[in-house]
């Protein structure tokens, strides 16, 4: 595996959603890597943008507030930068519903503009774009690996797969640098607590940590989790890769679990708890996967990558992060 | 197979990119059948809207000037019609890449806005939307049928690949009533001509009825035509297709030949002329996807469509349009 430091310290990174819950904990991981680091975020309220994310740093990053969607803006962010890890992004399946249009906007047309900021002020730039396992749909068998068909069920994955596909054509015709994660659930600090946008496990964490039962719905689905750190070590090792770019990764994490069981779990790392199990909202059924976890061997071969935390380590750091923090949450 | 007349006499039809060239065959076809057709186009000159396409029953269409990414306009359009044929789209895959966002705002964008528009104001209405092969990419393996993967190569690729997405998820989330069809290359009366954004066969017609000889680039692809009426009929019977809205059906054509034994049938129908092989230019080889021809054995099957007029009899009867109509289409 490369040593980190020696690719990172002085470079140029920059980080879209970089007040966000991943961008921010990679902003604070550069900058202890020794790079110089700017972070672009809207702060929109609905999103995962929070400015409490760089407490303690935040002298040492340049933060611009700014929409990618306004694309002017762009080219005067890519340029001089070595690095771009592309995060921003609207992230919730239930809006993507209710406002297709905003959905679209975020995580298809801002990305071309990105990409075509990059392709005329600096086609050398080495990418790394935030994908997410929604572009895959129901799954036809698990793990779902790279090469399973991509059926998004849902105005998000549709767009996400867009912003995807941009990335890998810009690679391909005009020689940009891109990489694709493909993110499954991810957790840990600076996640979004508030509501469910970002992932069901936010309102969790804030329902135990505030004393109060929180609910399961379904229950029997199964899914896969990865520590907030572990996707960090992903994004940087991708972007560290020299070989092959164009490539696409999925970002796996625990053994899958069943929510019931995460549930449990999650009681148990909080030392108490309540939950109830509720039955699928019909709306919401409508847009679900069904069971997911990602098969990410790829990635341990290629990069060396292998999730380190384990589900019951991720649920204490997180708990223990919202305990102290949830206020700067709410 | 039914009886079209039954299905659209007396009927409201709107028809999106109705001055184009399938669009305003269609529109021609309709109208004898006994629909009352309303037809909306933007006729942006590098498009294929012309108004000389419905030349003789101008008299007997509505036709609505407006662009499909004016969303505000769409519910009125909308409101009332029975059926839609969803055919206003950017073709051109020179122009999406030097110009990628006015492809998304067109194929991506408006068509999210046009299902808006019909689950808000007319959830009941009969949609059939024009797709295309590119969206499958480079093929695995020929023909390619409906289960191909999809691995668009270019911009124009993945912005429609997102519109018929859009398309098949209002169907599935929201019940509208959407089929998709992805077209080969179609021919005949009404096509453009001057310039090869519709199709480089186009271009091929306008040098050989002007005298002067056409540039075939490459030359050994593999290709499959529809003739114009045969894609008429597809979109017709798509629409009159109560059971099982959500499909999605490749409309295929003649049996596949080479671009040069294309050009070779091209001077024979028109009892001479001449052509010149060029190699591939380098910036479109990038974005070609070699040889393609498609299954089309499913819609023989559920809808009883065939292709009718053979490759020679489809190069005549264009010809013969273009030698009495080109000053109309310079």
């Amino acid at each position: 595996m490369k040593n980190l430091a020696e690719v990172f310290a002085g470079k140029r990174v920059l980080i879209t959603g970089g007040l966000g819950f991943i961008g921010s904990n990679l902003a604070r991981e550069l900058v202890r890597l020794g790079a110089r680091v700017a972070v672009v975020d809207a702060l929109i309220p609905e999103y995962g943008g929070n400015v409490r994310n760089l407490a303690g740093v935040a002298g040492k990053i340049r933060v611009h507030r700014v929409d990618v969607r306004e694309h002017v803006k762009l080219a005067k962010l890519v340029r001089g930068q070595d690095f771009l890890f592309n995060l921003a992004g609207q992230t919730s399946h239930m809006d993507s519903m209710t406002d297709p249009q905003t959905d679209l906007e975020i995580n298809a047309r801002a990305q071309l503009s990105i990409l075509e900021a990059c392709r005329q002020h600096n086609p050398r730039i080495r990418i790394v774009f935030a994908s997410t396992r929604q572009i895959y749909g129901k799954p036809d068998y698990l793990p779902v690996d790279e090469k399973h068909p991509l059926r998004p069920v849902d105005v998000n994955g549709i767009n996400k797969l867009a912003g995807e596909s941009y990335h890998l054509l810009y690679h391909r015709v005009h020689g940009i640098r891109s990489t694709v994660l493909r993110l499954t659930n991810t957790i840990g600090p600076g996640m979004r607590v508030k509501d469910a946008r970002q992932t069901f496990v936010g309102v969790w964490i804030k329902q135990i940590v505030s004393g109060e039962p929180f609910e399961v719905w379904g229950g029997e689905q199964l899914r896969d989790f990865t520590y907030v750190d572990d996707a960090v070590e992903a994004f940087l090792l991708a972007a560290a890769r020299e070989e092959a770019p164009g490539e696409i990764f999925n970002v796996g994490g625990t053994p899958p679990v069943t929510l019931t069981a995460l549930a449990e779990e999650l009681v148990g790392a909080n030392a108490g708890g309540s939950f109830s199990v509720k039955s699928f909202p019909a709306d919401r059924r409508k847009i679900d996967i069904g069971d997911f976890y990602a098969d990410y061997r790829l990635m341990t071969e290629k990069l060396g990558w292998k999730p380190k935390t384990t589900l019951r380590a991720a649920l204490k750091k997180t708990l223990g992060y919202y305990r102290k923090e949830l206020r700067h949450y709410l």
